[in-house]
């Protein structure tokens, strides 16, 4: 799927300003592709957008309607369709990440049809991938791996995106979840993918490129997540990183939805995702590490960074309170 | 998926006897179940079993027409839509291994609606599974592994499974790819579950049990397949396996369809599957060996055998050519 810019940012009845998280996501990464934003009367979020009506957003040039925004059970909401039928009217397409299909509303698929617009499920993949060939490949890969889920690979990868587009260096942020492909404009909701192709599809979406190109790649998982582990070898394997960044939250008691699961140590996840990349990618090495100090006040952060920098031996940053440039200085 | 049993096995026209391999498989394992075979005028295959038109089948009490044949490409062939319909009409279900659905012929699927028939897709799996819990649960699993794709995790865990129910050991096979599901009557196809999902399948198909009862569980691909890893590691995860037995054929060049990619050596691939099985199974243990010396004669098989069980210390057999029964000895 590749999603036409730029953006009308829809965040419709936001509870709160973490069901819009999606959507602010997207904003912080992508300004330029975010015209205004759409509330419907009762939302509670702000993602300090331009508030617009359909009609004004059209008029400004938007081509996508991004529904940004979760609601109990991540399903589509029957007071959004009015207005996502409208906004194809006026000749936008829709893009959602929620669990259930746009298209699967009557309405909102007869009116997709009526306008010729396209309707875009970023957690369901459409294409059909092919199984992975394993063939080495040109370019630089990196990827973000972590000890868990849900610590930061993504804000990590675009904090090195974004610092390499500063720096002048030629990278492509690879998406592999829904508030990622809305950032890229197009990427691959890998866990959603049919288990014999999730390597395959992460070739599909990090081929062949310059020598000096920078594929920067969105991990998921971890090796260690009794849930998840598949899609994060798979990713791995498909991935043929060059470089890895190990991803980690010191505060985490056990694994993200399992209360009995310790996270392992960073001794043993580094050295298993370096000896599982070397499959596919012989000299893959983690070379530096990204902290959530998120729960820890400055002094202990500093302290946190400083003490894994010396033991490790390589940079460690937080890319929230530290940024990258440390990682970016080495790449 | 629960098959109705007993069988009759369709093998089309085959083109020869690869081509119905997987009804031969199903006939070698569940020989109660299949009553006869049915074959189309240009078939080049035979199973050993009788000859049934379908009136023969049906009133022989045949419950499921199974489409144990592969034709090129794996589709379902035009030539075969009469004989399903009518056997539908006779009161069988249909059930097939190939990759595309039963359903989407118009005339399966309005005969299915029309006699109240399910269709069975082994290889799409229907049900909602699950992400796994990672919890653990009682009961003795054995999970067949491998340093490959293809050289024999089905037949040495049915091969167990078999000297255990005639040694009167509680035991399961649990099936994983659409052979064994055929030969189980139940299981999933787990290359073919949504990635999120594939530990979540393998727990719920190997729930909790008697503490003496034994899961026999059919393994898929290899920790050090490029293509398939993913797979495997949701699948060693899933399993929660007590117990595994690492497969090889050591005439094997290289990864099967990876030209490039040689085989991982017999150690490390041990170390990498019990160090991962142990993230949800902590005392999980390669206890033998099952090698497929198909290619060697008498003296080298014998030899192979001999050299690894005392080199390793573990049982060493070839399913097929020694029989299991010192992988039994010890379970």
């Amino acid at each position: 799927m590749s999603l036409r810019t730029p953006y009308l940012m829809f965040i419709g009845d936001a509870a709160d300003q973490l069901a819009a998280k999606t959507a602010q996501g997207v904003v912080d990464w992508r300004p330029e592709w975010c015209l205004g934003q759409f509330k419907l009367p009762n939302c509670n979020a702000d993602l300090g957008l331009a508030n617009m009506t359909l009609e004004e957003a059209a008029e400004a040039g938007a081509k996508t309607l991004v529904v940004g925004v979760a609601n109990r059970g991540g399903i589509i909401s029957e007071a959004w369709t009015a207005t996502l039928v409208r906004a194809m009217e006026l000749g936008m397409d829709i893009a959602s990440g929620l669990h259930n299909r746009l298209r699967d509303t009557i309405a909102i698929s007869d009116a997709a049809e009526q306008h010729s617009r396209s309707l875009f499920d970023v957690r369901h993949p459409t294409r059909h991938f092919s199984v992975a060939s394993g063939v080495p490949r040109s370019g630089k890969r990196l990827l973000a791996v972590g000890t868990d889920c849900s610590l930061g690979k993504m804000y990590t990868t675009l904090a090195l995106w974004k610092g390499m587009q500063e720096r002048g260096m030629k990278s492509d942020f690879r998406a592999t979840g829904q508030t990622g492909i809305f950032i890229a404009g197009d990427g691959v909701s890998v866990d959603a993918v049919v288990a014999d192709f999730i390597s395959g599809a992460v070739e599909e979406i990090s081929p062949a490129n310059d020598a000096d190109h920078w594929d920067l790649i969105e991990g998921q998982g971890s090796l260690f997540h009794p849930s998840y582990a598949g899609v994060s070898l798979g990713l791995l394997h498909g991935a043929q990183a060059t470089h890895l960044v190990m991803c980690h939250e010191p505060n985490r008691e056990h694994m993200r939805g399992i209360p009995h699961q310790p996270l392992p140590s960073l001794e043993e996840c580094i050295a298993l995702n370096e000896s599982c990349a070397r499959l596919t990618s012989p000299e893959a090495k983690v070379i530096a590490m990204a902290f959530n100090t998120s729960k820890m006040n400055d002094q202990n952060a500093s302290d946190c960074l400083k003490s894994h920098a010396d033991k490790f031996g390589m940079p460690c940053v937080d890319p929230v309170r530290t940024g990258v440039d440390p990682i970016l200085d080495i790449l």
